[in-house]
């Protein structure tokens, strides 16, 4: 069974943008130096890991970032840069001067971004020749973009893109954005990395605002096994060609778009997580606060006793009731329902009657498992995503050795 | 392998406590009904889930202890009671009233714990004939302690006892305990449960701090997958026939060694945790404060990617400092070291060199991995006590259907 979300049919690229990916040598054989640029000095805004372990690469952007004049993103796989200590700055800082002097600008108008194994030093030859024919490679053609999507995977298992074609405040415009991540997984192999692209404006402080939003419903919703890396980072980037947006109900539209494209994304990695026999969807409703609900969902997702019942196609009501009763939030039990593929199975405080194999039957038929958690009757509502924990997940990550 | 701490050689009984375990017909074959009762009206406290779901019997005893007049203790296995609404909330009373009415005392002054499927009815017709036969046969013996340790387990694979005898102010005595638990189990087969009993006298006020002190450092510590149950809970009991103990250097006394022994029962959960070829014991150092040390082990020891790098004995240094880097306490990664079983893996904010198949046979001779975590030169220290995460682990928690 897989997954119907990703698709890279329908790309629409955004203007403004060209991208590249290439091997320079820091894996095998896949692509793993990616760039994208941008034909003007452009608006970036970045969410970063909260992770006190921080790649080289994580601290840079956050200097730098949100920046009016953003003139091109380098992105390598297959090495984090992380726990490299002062080599480690100084490599980076020499990616993005790379970058700057072939194209012509200041270091500090380069993004980066690293994902990998963590605590060996980049090997800085490779990275330095690979930028040169990355950017001499650039393009603005579907196959550039998906070079560059290919160029910051590690152990995916499919490209994750999600485009999107909307008009707002009468103009017509594009979020096309690129994710990579399924689990903290590999030995070090860290991180979750997203790239979201719009040809309109946004002024640096407005990008940051709504991207900042976008990510807290949608890649701070998800979760394959909790481990936060130490190179999580979403970008967003805003060609200063497009279309300006100011306007406030403008400035929405824009953001519960960008919120869709990040949902659309995020969505993806954990039905990519290591293997991961189904996508887990958690509504949680009713508290009084979002927070409430959030943390509930949270625990839930997070519960391995609910993730192997999933796996086993097992409508274990009684691991997701519990899961939430010790979420730490304050709800009523008496007013608690819960719903598995749509199913009820528990009502008012106690099980209710359902026939065990016609559930059993219905997670085993679908990908993605809804459970909907109902607490009370608040405005309070969460979604979370996670996978599945099986028997490939613990042989892959056990079975390799450092 | 198997751990060395599941002991029942040495037992020595507490005076003033009588034992029985009996097989009632909640479970298909093994012991399922158990009673623990004191010669005398004795000191009972205990701490119990902080689950929001918790079992009729948690409620009921969270209602009458503290208390200097226990009469007796009923546990059942096979039924959690939780989930049951009113009805089961009438059972549990039914229960604690036919121990009263046979033995001549007050419902009130009897403890009930129950484990097990939880969402379904007690069949009291068994519970109520089995209370009479179980009070029949209660004696004194070493053979009247096991069979009522049995009547506790559920999917153990071990007895989980312990038992010490000290000096204390002059006067000699016991503290014995028995526990159960590994991980929330089965289906919903919930619950560490633990039962410690002491022929020192104690008030019940002293008994309520010292053994909260003590289930803070032992059994608040440890996890198989964080799953906290709907029935958890610990229970001292204190013969009133006992010595007394009130000067605070005696109380001092006791409380430590009512610690050791919390932490002897506590670390053989995680040890007979589902599938688990490893006990995980993380020692995190240098906070400025405790807590601060338990929310970075706390974090760890939920990490999957510890876990599973435990169970391919993978000296994966990178998970786990990224684990202590999330868990949300600021430490100083450049004054962070780890040791894996003795070995230096890291130092100073990075990975120094070591020979990896020396660590990684370590690891493999040795049931217990010990992670230590110093992350500067404060004061504050934490330990916990978790499994490993195997494939027999995901097998046994999806593969069975309710």
């Amino acid at each position: 069974m897989t997954d119907p979300t990703h698709e890279t049919d329908e790309l629409q690229l955004p203007f403004g943008f060209q991208f590249s990916g290439i091997h320079c040598g820091l894996k095998e054989s896949a692509n793993d130096l990616s760039v994208i640029l941008c034909d003007a000095p452009s608006t970036a805004a970045g969410v970063y890991t909260q992770n006190l372990v921080r790649a080289a690469s994580i601290d840079w952007n956050r200097n730098i970032t949100p920046t009016p004049s953003i003139r091109a993103l380098v992105i390598n796989s297959g090495n984090a840069n992380a726990c490299t200590g002062d080599q480690g700055v100084r490599d980076n800082a020499e990616m993005a001067a790379t970058v700057a002097k072939t194209i012509g600008c200041e270091p500090e108008q380069i993004a980066t971004l690293s994902t990998g194994i963590i605590g060996h030093p980049l090997p800085m030859d490779r990275i330095t020749s690979g930028i040169q024919t990355a950017l001499a490679e650039a393009g603005s053609e579907r196959q550039d973009f998906l070079n560059a999507v290919d160029g910051m995977m590690t152990t995916d298992r499919f490209r994750k893109t999600h485009s999107q074609s909307l008009t707002i405040g009468g103009s017509h415009g594009v979020i096309t954005g690129m994710a990579k991540g399924a689990g903290m997984i590999g030995p070090n192999m860290a991180t979750m990395l997203a790239v979201v692209m719009t040809d309109w404006y946004l002024p640096p402080k407005v990008a940051d605002r709504v991207l900042k939003k976008a990510v807290d419903a949608s890649f701070n919703c998800i979760s394959v096994e909790g481990h936060t890396s130490t190179n999580d980072a979403v970008l967003l980037l805003s060609s200063s060609g497009g279309r300006p947006i100011h306007q406030t109900e403008q400035i929405q539209a824009f953001e519960a778009a960008l919120t869709d494209s990040c949902i659309a994304l995020a969505r993806q990695i954990p039905s990519d997580g290591e293997g991961a026999s189904h996508l887990i969807e958690i509504h949680v409703r009713g508290t009084q606060e979002n927070r409430e609900a959030d943390r509930i969902a949270r625990t839930v997702a997070n519960s391995a006793l609910v993730k192997t019942a999933i796996t086993g196609t097992d409508p274990n009501w009684g691991r997701i009731i519990s899961a939430a009763g010790y979420a730490g939030v304050d709800f009523n039990i008496e007013t608690t329902s819960l719903q598995l593929n749509g199913h009820g199975l528990f009502e008012a405080g106690q099980p209710i009657p359902f026939d065990a194999t016609v559930v059993s039957d219905a997670l085993s038929s679908s990908f993605t498992s809804l459970i909907e958690l109902q607490v009370g009757s608040g405005p309070g509502q969460a979604t979370h995503w996670t996978s599945d924990l099986t028997v490939d997940y613990v042989r892959l990550n056990s079975e390799y050795t450092t």
